[in-house]
């Protein structure tokens, strides 16, 4: 039969570097459906840290994105960011059309096939585009949502080509191993324009009343009263960060690309490490704050975790173990700081988006700079691009210019984001207030951007069919 | 040692053939592993799905119908399904006794391990088993439900040698790679004539108030007022889809039984791309819907994931990526239509299985009768049984009689599941009525499926221990 | 380029063992993550399975305890337990330096990388000091736990030296191949003497009222009326439950440190099938027990499942797939019996972890006397050190020696943990108590580990910030 030919033929064929890219491919499909499983632990991350009467809202936001980060990467991201193209743009391959249109790909060390190496990127996509989603919560619009991230999707690509689809950030010496400043960075700067443009959700920060007696904790830095909304399910908010904290091990060992076996280790080792001292990190400084928390914070363990894993992602191939708990702890200790400082600037942020991604996004980056071990530390480590020509960080023999390289990609990175999700939020928030308020002449963001008075104070789940159960 | 004697003898025993052997293993038991995790999926989508008075109950049901599955499967199912045997029945290999009663085994294409086989044919038998469990929740009785999914296991085992295990339909052409038949249409048909048998919940269906306002789109075509019951918790629903698409990747991918670098990339990336499809099409159709639904609905986006992924199921080794997305948006708008109908036929289903599964299951079949590449597309296409004598689809340049095949595979199985299930149903029925009525005459097949009025008012969850905290 | 130079090199020194060797490493590292993941799963079941009010206190013990576990078992626990040393203690490689402090590790059957050897080990630490958590629950102070959980992990190594490590135990003979003694005995240990020494829950033992009807199946051994305190979420619960099964399909397959095909299935398919029959067990128990409990019960099914595993974890890779059936439900029974004579015996364990880890550890331990096949009857048994020597059990030819040596290893673990758990508890204990009642003079253990009457009423998570939330 045809069949048995074929499979002789197939066994024939079967050759040690045919095994080699099988068992590689087998790990990025697995560390990707890792990742892509991220896309739950945010969903359930959010929808316990948020209120009741908006889960329905961000159930449907975090289930949809995904959606929407597939549609647009597929068809134009991975092109912007990995097709063959200049030093600010790929600009072959859309539509993942065009074997040859990955000529000059970038992650041409690894021999996966490119679906897999797509389906990888793909997942990171999905993940930075949720980034966004728990900052605005309980108060945006869904259309609006919606469409900022099909465009932020593009964004992330064209950053994500600076620095990993051999852009001139890469080729200037900034180096992020896994991501924390091409995806965390990246999603927690739109994530911070969008939550400052929106506006804090109403009843966050209220005037103190003549009796009350003020504490300098309840006080915003306008002298506003901080209003604490507590987290519906913090069940459900463990259990997603459990999953994200399951899906980081595939996250920055799957971006290896390749199964090499002292590397994975040593970088799933790594990613299990710094998530643990975040929590230290955490739970201490929490400890010490006695002024703002006199009990522990459940809370603050979650994100401090998240805080750890977001901090060891750009170095997580480059960095010893022990410098790892390192860069965890400190991660741990700079959610809680970020947190106080963007409550007090009256910032509204439901979950901590900003904070963990944002805030430990360019302590992650910056760590490379720090504690980079020279690179024939590990036999390994010239396989990976992102390991090309790294230098050890200031801590271990090195000199500044590994850091200076962060510094610089962080301010590059921080500027076109911040800029262009800005312009994306405008842009959105200018046709949606036209389509709201045909009749009226001048245009402020936010009505454009927020659900009604009336539908927040209903919740932003009385927009969907199920909300009307009461 | 005789330790480090055997670790000797097994190193100079290692060859790549024994390897890929070991990584094809590997890749069965991971996939698996993940098909099997696909039964906490539909738990959690079917708690969150129904009420909260009838969550212990499903829970249970979700629970237990595993180790039904696995019993029956073990014993009896496997070799029905595999055994050597004819064109419509397996007959050796009973209580997997006898490596030889698998010598004409339809998975020969694989050298995994018999036991990999095994344990990822069993977990496709519990999750079909599973799919009935939700349309028939909120009204059946425990035991009933317990004793249908025993006798259901037999009735998947024997279709699926049909098509799966060198039966006749598989002979006769019909394809279907990982089981939008085989599993899902199957499940779904078992769904369909269990909650046609059991009848609506109490309440679902009233008569209009003389002062009430009828609407066409709360009327059913019996001119009854449809009542909506809302899903009592919509994160872990959400949650429940997000461990199914997750295991779809295992289900679909792990279908291949062996590892073939691009065959599990190009599967697992149609899987994606189909759910993601699939919530776009639920999405728009909603939308579009206005007379319906005039605002968005979560149940929609999670259902069309889920519809976009059975409708890829048989076809996702066939199709082009481009291809997957249209099969998933087509099946997101099936969805919609189907639950519109189904709800106005008084058929009450309270999770969707029928408009998911048995409606996508059809929908699935039937698209790799117009959407098959030639087989000589990839070049891995002739590794798989399934894939053998596969032609193109009517859009690409294959004649009508694949799709022939597929209406008539359908035709055969659903006749077959059909009526037996029906039997089983009112057979297990005619049982209960008996225990449970003694002294009556008659036989009313409802009163010996479901629970007493009394005690479905209470809420199913009253017949167990746990219930009677409240 | 540098690059495309260390490519080639590595390209060319690809030989047949380096590959073997990273097989073995993802499959390590792949099942070590399932095992971490656990983690997330035993706090979801004990959310699940206590009550509302102390919901953020067992979420925080779970989720703080894998960053305890960490740091100890990295600084202190690895070296003990399987650093070079002697019969009952390891003493190099302390915070994991000096590879060659590992030249006897007892794990050199597998050829993984020693960081995910490290990997794997530390993540069944983790889950051994998980197992405390749920039993001393809803009473004890935050800090205490802390405390004790570091103590517990050199606890757990110190043990698990003796059998795994080389030690006495493993020389006189005793075989544990997954932990079921190890790992679940020994935490099982340490919770059983925490719920004693704590004292029960507040209301959980109350007098009989002059005017009520006593019945045996309320009284307690010692006369009092025991009052049922219902799961909180059951849907958690179940989540938890399958997390669990799963995670276990890599506690146990991935103990082979090592991909051997026919080994990972027969070792998977065994926990499969034991987790199964163990809910059959614990079903068909509580149906007959018609005395206690009138109705089925999800939480036995949950247990049963979870009883199955436990019971297979030691004899996974020596026993047929169908002596695991007959293991699993004993298991299941066995907890059912246990559950009943605990809650008798007033020792108050809310989520049923001394019947399920205490009882199944032993019934699972002496198992592999009892049902061990010659170790010729798989050509792959020589391969892992757990399996060496290993004889027949009791009914498959064997003489009574192994089932003897299983029984003095659970006398010498037991009284050594039973032993050492306590003084642990009670040291803790003092400190706590000087700390809170300086001025006392007398010290009552119980008063040093609970909280207050005050916060125990209006539940332990008004220990922590979120809580205030009412």
């Amino acid at each position: 039969m045809g069949i048995s030919a074929a499979i002789a033929k197939e066994s024939s064929s079967l050759t040690l570097d045919n095994l080699q890219v099988t068992v590689d491919t087998i790990w990025v499909l697995i560390t990707g459906s890792l990742v892509f499983f991220m896309n739950c632990g945010f969903a359930m991350l959010e929808t316990g840290f948020c209120r009741k009467k908006s889960s329905v809202n961000v159930l449907a936001k975090n289930t949809i994105v995904f959606s929407i980060a597939t549609l647009i990467f597929w068809f134009i991201g991975f092109a912007f960011m990995f097709g063959n193209g200049g030093d600010y743009l790929g600009v072959e391959g859309f539509l993942l059309l065009g074997k040859d249109s990955f000529n000059a790909l970038d992650l041409d060390w690894s021999k996966a096939t490119l679906y897999a190496k797509f389906f990888f990127q793909l997942t990171f996509a999905g993940t930075a585009a949720t980034i966004v989603s728990g900052a605005v919560t309980e108060r945006i619009k869904f259309g609006v949502f919606v469409a900022f991230s099909a465009l932020f999707v593009i964004i992330y690509s064209i950053a994500g080509h600076w620095v990993w689809g051999g852009g001139f950030l890469y080729n200037f010496g900034v180096r992020d191993f896994a991501g924390s400043m091409v995806v965390h960075f990246v999603g927690g700067c739109a994530a911070l324009t969008g939550t400052w443009l929106l506006k804090p959700r109403l009843g966050k920060y209220v005037d103190w009343k003549e009796t009350e007696k003020r504490s300098i904790k309840q006080t915003s830095f306008n002298g506003k009263k901080i209003v604490t909304m507590y987290p519906d399910n913090l069940s459900l908010a463990t259990l997603g960060c459990f999953i994200l904290w399951l899906g980081w091990f595939g996250f920055n060992a799957g971006s290896t690309l390749s199964a090499n076996a002292e590397a994975i280790s040593h970088i799933l080792l790594a990613t299990l490490i710094a998530g643990a001292f975040g929590a230290f990190g955490a739970l201490s400084a929490t400890t010490c704050s006695w002024i703002f928390y006199e009990k522990p914070s459940l809370s603050f363990i979650i994100n401090g975790i998240l805080a750890g894993c977001v901090s060891i992602t750009a170095s997580c191939a480059f960095v010893s173990i022990y410098s790892a708990a390192i860069i965890g702890i400190i991660g741990g200790i700079i959610v809680l700081v970020a947190t106080i400082l963007l409550e007090k600037s009256e910032i509204d942020d439901p979950v901590g988006a900003v904070p963990v991604h944002f805030a430990c996004g360019i302590w992650g980056t910056l760590a490379v700079g720090i504690f980079s071990l020279d690179p024939q530390t590990y036999s390994w480590s010239y396989l990976f691009t992102q390991n090309q020509n790294i230098r050890g960080g200031l801590l271990f023999g090195g000199e500044i210019d590994l850091l200076f390289a962060q510094i610089i990609g962080l301010m590059m990175v921080g500027a076109f984001t911040l800029t262009f999700s800005y312009l994306a939020w405008v842009f959105i928030a200018w046709i949606s207030y036209r389509l709201s308020y045909p009749s009226n002449f001048g245009f402020r963001p936010v009505l454009g951007l927020r659900v009604t008075e009336d539908e927040e104070i209903k919740g932003v789940d009385s927009l969907f069919v199920e909300a009307e159960n009461e």
